[in-house]
């Protein structure tokens, strides 16, 4: 099917109003929330690498710490990927290996699930970025998108864990758009996307469907609203529509707070819910 | 200052009937999510006793996971215990030492501050509760009470996470009430509350306030909604209420998703909120 102009447009960004917006949110959220200082995984990836422009222009370069938190069988890729990013952008790093806490975990218990394995090492290089944070007294900087974040493509308390997230209202096919506004290494833009959790693996042959294909879909799903018989009507497969709704829905309790049970007046998540910047 | 009768009620519980409602609150939620198993992890303290009492109910104890998961320096006191509520419910029990996954970051990064390492320990037994829950398609059952999520005295990603919370709703104080009325063994309810991160430590001991004390105000200034001159009226003291309501707000961030910048018609956790049993 042939993408008419006006559908193409759908996902086209301004970037120099968006990275505007984003730049504006951290700052102003950090400072509301009596941060000076921000801190992130930087994983080699296009949108840690976003999340780390975006930071860096905030905060000040020196005010931002990357982490790198390789796992042995992380590639070598990765790694320069990320420290090409972080001497780009002139900010501090550290480099943690994940690995002296994963592995007594994986090789105890004979954890030989990719899913399970890798969700241990999401929440380990979560614990990580929480010290630091706790340490420098540094807000946690967000490297989920809308895509990931929609369709539950990361581990609760692992690597969508944050306090600001910039970029989980980009879709994938934005960041990428962003990127190369931002001036991200080419490096970085032009390799598959990737967890990176075993070799040759890629987000794309995971899902079974490019990011291209689904964005366009969850544009008109979500942010358009489009009933199942509208999105046939625009061309898209039944099969793929419930697909994606049901990732949707079945990754739904990753975008809650835990569910509390109500017996009093004011409950937690229930009718306890002021606003965030509330007058600290 | 003496406590006039209605004040000593206001934090009376009904315990028949809030055991009802919370043992339904287990099993339907745990139902319309799909799951019939939970696991929880034990301390050996008052609040994982009582929710793992309300669980055992409404899963049926075959159906409940008791992960007991000491660190090289929690008391033996603490594993006796919650091995005395396993075997009253006869659940099933799994002993995980925590030791070989803190122990390297601990040392690696020379951190020998106690909330630092504490924030280490709180979440890796997150990282066992929710690898459990993944692998035997449990739900993880929340152990945290009304007091201390108010106060912010636990971890973020750590001990706070779950996904359903029984005991969320109910005041410290409330717990005790609750915790006789379902059986809880004496030994676990008649020591002082601890989050057992070095010798000696007692939660009022690090607060400098009782759970009585703190449970009363907390329940004038939150549920009852009262202005400082009201509390000032009712007989709480101008610091005590400052500093309280103080930790209140400090620590809103730990019930809140984290802020992602809208920059779409629709984004998560700002106008992208579904119900959370929408349908799946």
């Amino acid at each position: 099917m042939e993408t008419p102009a006006h559908e193409s447009e759908a996902l086209a960004l301004n970037p120099a109003i968006v990275k505007k917006v984003l730049v504006d949110f951290i700052r102003d959220e950090g400072h509301n929330a009596g941060f000076k200082k921000g801190v992130l995984g930087l994983s080699g990836g296009i949108d840690s690498a976003v999340s780390a422009f975006l930071a860096a222009e905030a905060l000040g370069a020196a005010n931002l710490l990357a982490i790198m938190m390789p796992y042995r069988l992380s590639s070598q890729r990765s790694i320069s990927d990320a420290e090409l990013v972080a001497k780009h952008l002139g900010i501090p790093t550290e480099v943690i290996d994940i690995t002296p806490m994963v592995d007594p975990f994986l090789k105890q218990h004979t954890i030989t699930d990719r899913v399970r394995a890798g969700n241990v090492m999401a929440r380990e290089r979560m614990i990580i970025l929480y010290d630091r944070s706790g340490r420098d007294q540094s807000l946690v900087i967000g490297t989920s998108n809308k895509t990931e974040i929609l369709l539950g493509y990361g581990t609760l308390f692992g690597d969508t864990a944050c306090a600001l997230n910039p970029i989980g209202d980009l879709y994938k096919t934005q960041i990428f758009q962003l990127a190369e506004y931002l001036g991200v290494p080419r490096e970085v833009r032009e390799k598959a996307p990737s967890a990176d959790l075993w070799e040759g693996q890629t987000d794309e042959g995971e899902f079974g469907f490019t990011y291209a294909e689904v964005d366009r879909l969850l544009y008109h799903l979500v942010d358009e609203r489009r009933s199942e018989i509208e999105l046939k009507g625009m061309g898209f497969e039944e099969r793929f529509v419930q697909r994606v709704a049901g990732m949707i829905r079945r990754n739904q309790f990753k975008r809650r707070m835990p569910l509390i049970a109500k017996v009093s007046h004011r409950t937690m998540n229930v009718d306890f819910m002021y606003p965030r910047d509330w007058g600290v």
